[in-house]
């Protein structure tokens, strides 16, 4: 077996900078770390990016790390969370370069400081394998709402609208390109954004604690996720896809193609948009979208919450059959 | 990019089971989990393992599920904190069975419920690889010592007392077994210990918390992790090699060998052991070795925390050159 212990060195020049001196991080010197005192609790995600799966070998590390923060504060801020620890583990190639591990943790300790709030690397494990790169982020977060109570996938009602921040489909189309199944023509914001799909930016959580009901991200796409939240919730989810958000780029796009149905089903199930998709009391309708517009967050209404079960989409208000995928779903062997 | 989502199927049969209906688990149904309310506070851990690093490929699954957890218990008891939540991240090569999946829920659910007070897996994320299992678990505990805090590596204090629950070297015989560099005779005991080395039993967290100035898991070296230990605390710490506490097979091993000094060096310095090593106000060394001895873990005086920097090792009070590797660390390239 090869020496696992990478770490004495590393965690002094790479880590130990992105600790931020925070107390219970002990400089990252010791073998557990202490979370700050919290009268509101804690909640907590764990996600990975794991080379050949979640990225090309050949991506710029920089983004693999900026990537694997993004991954897990999208679930914190869909939750109504804002981070407070983060907890690294990394099997790190032995055939990738220092240089290579440099550019990781920038993206990654930029990706924590800028748009996490500062929020601490405060333990964690570095060591080598003789395969793909894989790393796991622990990111501890403290709820914003009033309950003290992250935003659940499970509390939609009969007559909330769903409303979904950002844009979908931009992932979808960076990679179709990326893995050279589209041409890149008008579609380099999307290439850029599916190197490392950005959440709304943290503040947006406050809103989610505000006003929504129940919340999700955007992960495994849109109809899967609308799905989910409906089942999570016993009710029926249905949404047009007539009103689905797009970036410019997949504006164009769409209307380039010949089917304009299977187009939008492809953007609504791409998956690894990271927006928020949210239960809204009408009434509250009005005033989440004010207040994201400060944020520079559009929100858009997509489709309705009723009684029964399952899933339904239109294409102007005309019932469609659903996709056999309706997202990154394994199929059962 | 292969489909990264194994996860709906799996999470329902296999990893549910292991949250224990713990309210704030969510049924692992959500994007988070909530810790409980805890005036304590929390501290935390985030360890791996690595196929090919840290277990051979044709180790049965269900003792990497054990060693996985094992190595984050570890940390704990040694810090005097109980485990309160698990998260798992878990990159599963596409070529293992689902049977092989299973043994590995097994291993690690089983431990966790034995050995971690039914700790329960409060989520995490499973994805498939093109490359070798890697597995990564962050274990969340509760302090128990009367300040709330971690027993840290910093607390040591000239006149301390050097002392060690269980054994060392078992898991280097172990290990160099099977790897075959030694032959099997007489350590079968050792090889099956170095699969998934354990910590003393969960009880023992509560003696740490109680007795320990500063503690320590000897994870990479008893040499390495003492001289840790010093350091951390700005003292000297001194070794007796003679003192060194082994269990039986790995005594008729050591009478043996006809260099005595560089065997018991090399069990001092294999590392993985799992033991807390701990500075001990003498006042309180019996009380400590008496309530060990109630779990059936035996503690030893190894050595002596003096004025000074540094590590000392001696061999029936002679002092000898420290090996130029002291525990299982990288090389600085």
């Amino acid at each position: 077996m090869a020496d696992p212990s990478l770490e004495f060195e590393l965690i002094a020049r790479l880590w130990r900078p992105l600790s931020n001196e925070h107390a219970g991080s002990f400089g990252l010197r010791d073998d557990v770390a202490q979370l700050p005192v919290s009268s509101k609790g804690f909640v907590v995600t764990a996600d990975q990016v794991i080379e050949g799966t979640h990225f090309l070998p050949s991506d710029p590390l920089e983004w693999v790390g900026r990537r694997l923060v993004r991954r897990n504060a999208s679930d914190l801020i869909a939750k109504g969370a804002h981070p407070v620890a983060a907890f690294l583990a990394l099997a790190w190639p032995t055939g990738r370069s220092r240089h290579e591990l440099t550019d990781f943790a920038s993206g990654l300790g930029q990706t924590l400081a800028s748009e996490c709030a500062n929020c601490p690397l405060m333990g964690g494990d570095t060591s080598t394998t003789h395969g793909p790169l894989v790393a796991s982020l622990t990111l501890i977060g403290q709820p914003l709402a009033a309950t003290g109570l992250p935003i659940l996938r499970s509390g939609a009602r009969v007559g909330d609208r769903l409303m979904l921040a950002g844009y979908v489909g931009d992932a979808h189309l960076g990679l179709q390109v990326r893995l050279e199944r589209l041409a890149s023509d008008g579609l380099a914001g999307a290439v850029a954004f599916a190197q490392a799909p950005a959440p709304p930016p943290l503040a947006f959580a406050a809103l989610v604690a505000q006003y929504a009901k129940a919340s999700l991200d955007v992960s495994d796409g849109l109809l899967a996720d609308a799905r989910h939240l409906a089942q999570a919730s016993q009710v029926r989810a249905t949404l047009e896809l007539n009103s689905l958000p797009v970036s410019q780029e997949a504006q164009l796009w769409l209307a380039a193609q010949p089917d304009r149905i299977s187009a939008q089903l492809a953007l609504a199930t791409g998956g690894e948009d990271y927006q928020p998709l949210m239960a809204i009391d009408p009434a509250d309708a009005q005033s989440l979208t004010s207040a994201a517009k400060q944020l520079g967050v559009t929100i858009t209404d997509i489709g309705s919450i009723e009684a029964g079960t399952g899933l339904g989409v239109t294409a102007g208000n005309q019932e469609i059959d659903l996709p056999n995928r309706l997202g990154w779903q394994i199929r059962a062997d």
